[in-house]
């Protein structure tokens, strides 16, 4: 967590004690038991005499803005055993909490802002009163006493704060738009994917316009990436154990595994969580001098990671994903280069896909806690000090993680943030120096002796999966035209237009434009509005006057009317559209 | 097995006792054990007193042919268990298998030719000396008694046999053809594929090379099935093993699938062995009315299959591969249409390639044997009538295989022949009745009830594995423009044609040639002799001559000059020969 983060964390937890503090006030016979700060806000959780509503939000923010004026610090005092028992002794939730404190022998502090006290373990504001310079409470909840379903249900308060105004608008609004353009809903209504039961949660099955999309998507990357100089290779779903008791992998990350098919007794084979290992064996199929170097190795390869099912999320969090993957192998000369080189192709596809906001976060050790770090000191060293000098070279704005490095070395997470502002990691990035020496990995130099060459792991367009569920969200459904499932849909106004409907389409079909014709009997405006909400780029009208003329109608799913055109212009139009990725 | 098939195994069978005969008078102290008719001619297994050597084989057929003449037929007798031992006395080969035909009480028979007994259930020409036209010892190998590694190891002799000179001719030339053209060994020379033993055997890694090859030929069917009005879908490798249950694929079909991944103990995973399943999970993502069908789903789907180790070979038996796979739901009305049309796609891509040479095997169930086939008599035989009629519509040549259908309905295999005459099961075909009603698939008819869809499988290009492996040993590894790996190699003289050879590399490059320029301090001669060697389609000679004129030097593969030419004229050359896949 950097340093902001911190404090806006602090300030929400500053802000979950005020919501408790007015609930208090309001219902003095509720209990309340703990109140933490979340990724975007905070909550509380309390046992109410009386069930309370979403209604009564209101009420409870009148009463908080009432008493925050009051609280401009905290205090802190650490109490003993009895005292803290004698303070909660009708709060058997506290007291619980109370106890586990004395069982674990760490102090029991009691923080206060204006006259309300609370058993807690400090991160606030220095002044609530001006460092929250606005709150919202957003829904209430049921929620377990410890998450437990054996405990008591209890009502979950969400709220979120902010230091200004206008930051809370923005999430309230982000908040909105992210919900109207949520890639589950949409990917239902504009039948992308779908995810059955018996074939197993997390696993995606790609509908036909979900197909498109993912083989749009893959054929760009294909295309950019031969231009960039990368070879492409195909590997297996599966591999015999072996490769990842190679790479360390085993047995330290088997629970983030499917588990193995076990074969005659003895053999194991695992469906691959990573394709890296997979490459190597590609590298190591055929002698390397260093005159193949950078010897760039690319596949859409698919793996399978056993996520635990609370936290599979759409397409963003699954069980089976296609990874934009490559590895780089390079000499140790060669490295900072090619990682500019890589990070600047991310910052052309961003480019094209019109997604201008992106940071770093550079993964690095916790030097307190290095215990799941494997390799030397010089190799983590190297490889921190060669990422940090190609960072600074792209000029991408960076923030550093502690903590956050793979076991095997540093790596440069690309963030990208989508049109309303929400953001997602997509794309790890390494210079791994730990993999050459144990796969055993080789090229020769110019005096004919064995290297290891370095290794860049990356992966500019992360998964099919997350990446789609991004553009999603990121084009609210609407596509740019290259991506489009559909690209036209065709209108005949009455039945009389079906026969130059059909013309029209075998004419666009023949330069390859994804086109439907809409043959139902329903009249002009309703199917108008049903190709807009598929979000179908164009619409071709075709009536009297078009058939007379030899003209299309065409109108944009943004409502725009682009009049009657000859088909030649359209279909220039459109190619441009496609080639361009706009 | 039809009845030329029958004919040519009796003929060889006959000649597996030629052989033994022959033998027996050579060194009479051997002792012969069992000589079967196998795929492409027959072998007998001897214990010799002292070892043998490939240059005894002209010996050995000089006696055959000697003895052939006599044998104008095989008469049979039945003997004794006494007799039979007697007779066997000093050979205890025999007098083993004679202990298991008492112990299953079958009769015990002997079959004479000329003066050779031998004991044997009979499956011979009825006369060796006219039928046996021409006949051919091949080779020798090690073989285990009974194929078990417990017991003595034994010689055996293969050879083949045909009713004239002329059959025998043509197969030794595709034997020697086939050495050449072997998909493992170009395979390997062209850096088309590789296997390792630490990731799997049977498990294919694909190089660049193959990549590209695997891609193009992708790309092509998912052109021409856009055309053909198919929707493209991708599912997942894996699914809970419910849907094999459903399908009825499990528990019998279990030994040909990998063994299950078990989650929380009770939760069973396995790869998938076919997408059928997976497709009708997508059928069923959305209701759907007649007016949608046929709805056609195509996948390049990637399944897992468990053969045995000692099965594989190559790209051609492997344990994953790629299917061009695509599963069409229609009414009972379209089936047969469909069904047709299916057939002349598999006709449209094989003309293409150049393919000119195939027929289809009717697979049916063995009416003496219908336990292992699923569904009612009523669903059967409609399926073989709707296929029959299908089938006969195409015209093309077929052949009718009692006991070969599929557990759950008839197919139609496409057996493809190569450049050199061998034959290829390449793709099943099937009107599927079954599987609609196991999936509960629907679709509502015009009157509003609801109806089940028949399902028809197809495979035009089988799997990319086998395929290639195909199209490997049909091209030599000489493939057409459009599937080269590298299309153009560019060769500069000397070191000073080094930059007009790299202008020449971009304008190449710029119109998505796959070219590459050979830098080597290599004599031209020898250049040209590498490209050729990797079967590059065109090789580009630049010298002071060409740079001068601004042309470029064109060689084929086949060692064609078309001489100096603008690059302009070569690249429509190149564009018009990758468009029109020759």
């Amino acid at each position: 967590m950097n340093n902001n983060e911190e404090k806006l964390n602090n300030l929400r937890h500053s802000c979950a004690h005020l919501l408790a503090a007015a609930v208090m006030e309001l219902w003095p016979d509720s209990k309340r038991t703990i109140g933490p700060a979340i990724e975007s806000g905070f909550y509380y959780d309390f046992e109410f005499a009386e069930p309370i509503a979403e209604e009564d939000l209101p009420k409870i923010e009148k009463k908080m803005a009432e008493i925050l004026p009051a609280w401009d610090h905290f205090e802190h005092r650490e109490i003993t055993e009895s005292e803290a028992k004698e303070l909660f002794k009708e709060n058997p939730y506290k007291l619980e909490l109370i106890s586990e404190i004395v069982e674990k022998k760490e102090p029991i502090t009691i923080y206060t802002a204006g006259k309300f006290d609370d058993l807690c373990r400090g991160g606030h504001s220095e002044n609530p009163a001006k460092d929250i310079g606005a709150f919202k409470l957003l829904s209430i909840a049921g929620a377990y006493w410890k998450g437990s379903e054996k405990n008591k249900m209890l009502t979950r308060i969400y709220g979120t704060a902010f230091p200004t105004e206008q930051e809370l608008d923005k999430h309230l609004w982000q908040l909105e738009e992210a919900k109207k353009r949520d890639h589950r809903k949409l990917g239902k209504e504009l039948g992308i994917f779908a995810v059955s039961d018996e074939v197993g949660q997390g696993l995606i099955l790609w509908l036909p316009n979900g197909t498109i999309i993912k083989e749009e998507l893959e054929n760009w990357g294909k295309d950019i990436e031969r231009r960039w100089g990368y070879k492409r290779v195909s590997t297996p779903n599966i591999t015999k154990s072996g490769l990842y008791y190679t790479s360390g992998h085993l047995p330290y990350y088997k629970e983030d595994m499917y588990p193995p098919m076990i074969v005659d007794k003895n053999e194991e084979y695992y469906l691959k969580p990573m394709n890296c290992p997979h490459h190597h064996m590609i590298y190591k199929a055929e002698s390397k001098s260093y005159k193949d170097l950078p010897f760039r190795l690319a596949e859409f390869g698919t793996c399978y990671r056993y996520e635990a099912s609370g936290q599979l999320y759409g397409l963003m969090r699954v069980r089976g994903f296609t990874q934009n993957d490559a590895h780089i192998y390079t000499t140790l000369d060669q490295a900072v280069d090619e990682f500019v080189s890589v990070m600047k192709l991310h910052e052309y596809y961003y480019q094209a896909l019109g997604i201008t906001e992106y940071h770093l976060e550079l993964g690095l050790r916790d030097p307190k806690n290095t215990k799941k770090c494997h390799g030397d000191e010089k190799m983590w060293e190297l490889a921190e000090k060669l990422t940090r000098e190609a960072a600074k070279r792209t000029g991408i704005k960076m923030v550093e993680v502690l903590g956050n490095a793979a076991f095997y070395g540093p790596k440069i997470d690309f963030i990208i943030h989508s049109a309303i502002g929400r953001e997602f990691a997509i794309s790890t990035n390494q210079i791994d120096m730990y993999m050459g020496p144990r796969f055993n990995l080789k090229y020769t130099d110019p005096e004919g002796k064995d290297q290891i060459p370095v290794i860049i792991h990356r992966a500019p367009l992360g998964s099919d999966e997350r990446f789609i569920g991004f553009l999603i969200e990121h084009f609210g459904g609407a596509f740019p035209t290259w991506l489009a499932p559909v690209q036209v849909q065709i209108i005949p106004i009455a039945d009389r237009h079906q026969k130059y409907a059909q013309i029209v389409l075998e004419q666009l079909k023949d330069s390859s434009t994804r086109v439907e014709v809409d043959n139902r009997q329903e009249t002009m405006q309703s199917k108008i509005r049903d190709a807009q909400n598929q979000k179908i780029p164009y619409m071709i009208i075709l009536g009297d006057r078009e058939e007379k003329d030899s003209m299309i109608a065409v109108r944009t799913r943004a409502g725009e009317n682009l009049g009657a055109i000859p088909i030649k212009e359209f279909l220039e139009k459109i190619k441009l559209e496609v080639e361009s990725k706009v």
